[in-house]
């Protein structure tokens, strides 16, 4: 069979032009029509990071722009740095809009939505997820901060874990767990330090990635699993559409030892 | 004063160059250095959209990529339409990951998240602040979806009020609602639905800005008022770093109406 498929001539044209197609379908591409105006498709070009460039860049970036912009810049500054195109026309200012759980509303912590735009935009959309689902149960799990700047603000940073993906959550855990106040230059310097260490976990993750060696091992606590198993996909309950998550106590308190039955 | 200052002068670029200036600093655009290898600024140029056109094609991208990228593609593929670059080179699928809460993980709303992403590009920072208080505001008490797709996959979908910015909170109160499971085709549609819901009403808000008669009107409830006026910034107690938010009691079940003395 020396006839060349679509596929295969496509495959060849490389990622760009793949990720191109897959927004636009292949017609449209082949054909050249002036009037195709697509999106230029993922991943983006990657080469391995210093991830304590990232941390360190991602730390700078919070003072400018937040929480969300700190992690995004933090990865995608340096892959600007390092490769110049694509990553010089992105907007990467545009992701401070994820601070404090977008503008102050408290939901997802920014240096995770920051860090899961990038990845979106560097991995494959399955190892991406995998990458994500890696990210978010560490952040769930680990005492946080992990990473200390160079020069920080403050020499020491009280950690605690979260529990739980989202700014409010994390925040007010860390201000019961520390003492400071949330509207304390510690707390802030803890999101710049907690940024910091999200986007380093990133860049390690991302050259496992690159280098052959990711080995995706999240996987969602018993605690959650036995939750899904009535109220997740299939259950017999099935009203929450969440497949991962930390813990879901930390929000839903007043679940006794004998529920369901009590 | 004759004198141009270099205010003025940066000024004169236009949007685009103010926005590089704001990410690198006047003195390394002025000096033209080969080295500079700065991301584009924002706001990117906007026209006027029909919010139904982006609604519709809001609701099309649903199927391709889920809410987040539903929500970010019905305004930017509009926009991408009508003015071309710099949208072409806006990769647009990388918002997919903002699926069910970030890939499945229960967060923040996807098309929230696709939603003040776009706003971000969109918008000068404190107007899209402005806008984004908005549309969170406006998703957190509004009887969702509001918007019946032109072809939709079911004639009619239940609506409910999410008390929430939250995937888990939204969904699962839906289910609880209209009594269709989470894992139902309904609920996906339901889903769709509110993705075109939201792009349509954040077309209508950057339309009401572009013309001159957006009108900020967003203000927390004396329900979440009261709660930050001891936990919130400056409060006696200030371990909540949130500062807009719909709905305190829909999470915190266990405050009662005695709170704080009992």
């Amino acid at each position: 069979m020396e006839t060349t498929t679509r596929r295969q001539f496509l495959k060849g044209m490389g990622g760009a032009a793949i990720g191109l197609v897959a927004t636009t379908g292949a017609a449209s591409l082949l054909s050249c029509s002036p009037k195709v105006k697509a999106a230029p498709g993922v991943p983006w070009p990657y080469k391995p990071l210093d991830p304590v460039a990232v941390a360190e860049r991602a730390y700078a970036a919070y003072s400018e722009g937040g929480c969300m912009y700190g992690a995004f810049e933090g990865l995608i500054g340096e892959l600007r740095e390092k490769i110049g195109a694509p990553y010089d026309s992105f907007p990467a200012v545009m992701m401070k809009y994820g601070a404090a759980g977008v503008v102050g509303w408290g939901t997802l912590c920014g240096s995770l939505n920051g860090a899961a735009a990038a990845i979106y935009l560097l991995a494959e959309e399955k190892v991406a997820k995998s990458i994500i689902n890696e990210v978010f149960g560490w952040y769930g799990t680990q005492a946080l901060p992990t990473y200390q700047p160079k020069q920080p603000k403050f020499p020491q940073i009280p950690t605690s874990v979260a529990n739980s993906q989202l700014c409010h959550v994390s925040v007010t855990t860390w201000s019961k767990t520390s003492g400071f106040k949330t509207g304390s230059p510690e707390r802030a310097e803890r999101c710049a330090w907690v940024t910091a260490s999200v986007a380093k976990y990133v860049a390690e993750l991302l050259n496992q990635q690159s280098n052959g060696t990711f080995k995706p091992a999240f996987a969602v606590s018993s605690d959650v699993s036995d939750c899904l198993s009535c109220h997740g996909k299939g259950g017999s309950v099935e009203n929450v559409h969440t497949s991962n998550q930390t813990s879901c106590t930390v929000c839903h308190t007043d679940i006794g030892k004998g529920h369901p039955n009590q």
